[in-house]
């Protein structure tokens, strides 16, 4: 029998929390292989968890995964767990934050509301389902609790939903905003490249492009240029690309620079590509 | 036989040198099942890490927990191993940052201090005994390595001790103080809810209490408006709550916000909790 | 069968692309027991993480290590393999990042240029080889895969080479620099305490020295006192010591204290080591 996969992402921060998951884990499935996909979730922000949970499953091996970003812990919202179509469990608040991810597997094949407390530890705070609820359910999924066993089913219909912005074609040109930035400063946008061969036609390495994006705040408008590349390096550094990410999105850097801190982006920041005036 | 169960604690952030001691307890022990609970512990701080092992160590399971934030590291401070009530093992300096996690796990059952240089890396730096000391000897435990080889039995009266600070019932109030800003800026005072019960009356969900904290270096006294609650979403978004967190502390919160950066709160300020006017 | 060993190194950060790597891994090989040295390095850095990779890989157990620094990613510069006299295998972009350690882990053995496609993952993206490349292919290594079938041979010479900056010594003195700043603010320099006694003659504890600082930028030059010391404890808390670090090399601290933060130290500033005025 091999070893089970559990994953973890969470917005717990450097304490001891995210590590208090594990431990409950391990007391419960003790060979288990645990990955911690992320606990540096921006705090709240449960799109931004939903996003890199959308990112990162599909590269995990099928297994239980446990995401946790749940501004509404001890309230009424409700633990579920969800069985998705290539075979994994997905656990956290239904909020939003599982549902990107499980349309990515294969679909919600099949949702419960985690009810059965004999699957959770004995004393259940008000603050830390995290620890109380989800980790020992996972674990007990993953050392093979069936699933039907953690509380009364849950229509698809009635989960919580959650959407990733899409862009809009519209004179010339798409209609796009920031998804997500990332550790780099890239901006992950709202979109694929074929969206912007809609708009612009066709993209061949080297074409140039033009971003307009909106104000925002104490930030102006403004207007870049921006080439379309496979890659970093084909710009010279600090140059502006605009690229299809390693997870097929729209994205924009600037090769070996940080272009969210230079120009100010941050998430849901509505900005336009143009083609280029070459 | 189950993989044996070692966990981490540093103040050693994020360069390499946890990774070292994983790849020192690896060497040992090819099984271990490794937890690293944090190595984000602010620098020096013994009692922030005394705190945080308090909080984990708990829900782990019964293995062996090496905790260095060791600011002695190299001078006469002793290199020690505590075996607990509950059979797990504790290595660490003699500083104080074991103690109150051992006092948590059932006591100190034996103390010893680690002299035997067999279970040493073969050369000792001045600088990073995780690495050359706790390490090694923790890895060895865990595979079976006899407790009583590490070297010879310290009194528990003789180690250094260290007491998370406790609040005081005074006029109808509860003087308490911060013990422990987390990573969302939620407050962990001093004390239970029982103590704050033993000076204000009876907590029900909703009752108005009273914070007066104290001027704090540049930081003016200052007094607060708090709702005792069970939970972060039984206040509105940017409201304060008062509450018994999952570790069964007094802890203080903004609903979705960060109230340590607002208020300016840090380590060891001291506040008072009275009742609320109504 | 022993759990193979596969390490991690990144400027990834703590969004969920170190993550992605891992469920990478574990798909390919469920069993390994990974440690992940560091995703914190500077981004783009490759110098920062040559280094980081020179210090942990001889604490590491023999395996197969995964470096990913790479502001080339996409282009023409090589992925590469190297396996070196200890026996181990080095991954990553062929930019001088394995060299060092490779050079300290016995040498370079043989090195391959990875082109071998049936090991990769079946699509491979233009800006996360991490992913894509590196992580499938050392996790088939750990399961056996020979090393001869990852791509053909390259000459050892032909590799991108990278040196860790040397100190030297001139008119009693030693001109050394800033090779790396930890996250204690602790300045690892160029050079091993037997450079410094070959300027300035043997080396007790208690000696006294003076520290030459070029000015750098907006820092203006200046001279600071320091103390020879085995460990921090040593001198009085915020004084200043040099000492030989825990991997063999010259460094410079305030016990207890951030001398990189007061004094304004980063990479590569120069500075000069004499004997002090006793």
């Amino acid at each position: 029998v091999s070893r089970p996969v559990l994953t973890l992402l969470t917005d717990f921060g450097p304490d001891a929390a995210a590590a208090i998951c594990r431990g409950v884990i391990v007391g419960i499935a003790p060979d288990a292989q645990i990955i911690d996909i992320s606990h540096s979730v921006a705090k709240y922000e449960v799109r931004d968890g939903a996003f890199l949970l959308w990112c990162a499953l599909p590269w995990m091996p099928v297994g239980v995964h446990v995401a946790v970003v749940d501004p509404g812990v001890g309230t009424d919202r409700r633990p579920i767990a969800i069985r998705v179509g290539r075979g994994d469990i997905l656990l956290g608040p239904d909020n939003g934050l599982l549902v990107p991810a499980a349309r990515r597997l294969g679909g919600v094949h099949e949702a419960r509301e985690l009810t059965e407390r004999g699957l959770w530890l004995d004393r259940v705070s008000g603050t830390f389902h995290g620890r109380d609820i989800f980790s020992p359910v996972a674990a007990h999924l993953a050392t093979g609790t069936p699933f039907e066993s953690v509380g009364p089913v849950v229509s698809p219909d009635d989960l919580v939903d959650l959407v990733i912005p899409s862009p809009s074609v519209r004179d010339g040109g798409l209609d796009t905003s920031v998804v997500y930035v990332d550790s780099f400063g890239n901006a992950r946008l709202a979109g694929e490249a074929s969206d912007l061969e809609a708009a612009v036609g066709t993209l061949e390495p080297g074409r140039d492009l033009v971003l307009r994006i909106a104000g925002d705040g104490d930030a102006s408008a403004l207007e870049l240029a921006a080439t379309w590349a496979r890659t970093f390096g084909e710009v010279p550094a600090g140059s502006t690309l605009l690229y299809e990410d390693s997870f097929g999105r729209l994205a924009l850097a600037d090769n070996q620079g940080d272009i969210a801190r230079r120009v100010g982006l941050r998430r849901d920041r509505p900005l336009r590509i143009e083609p280029g005036p070459h």
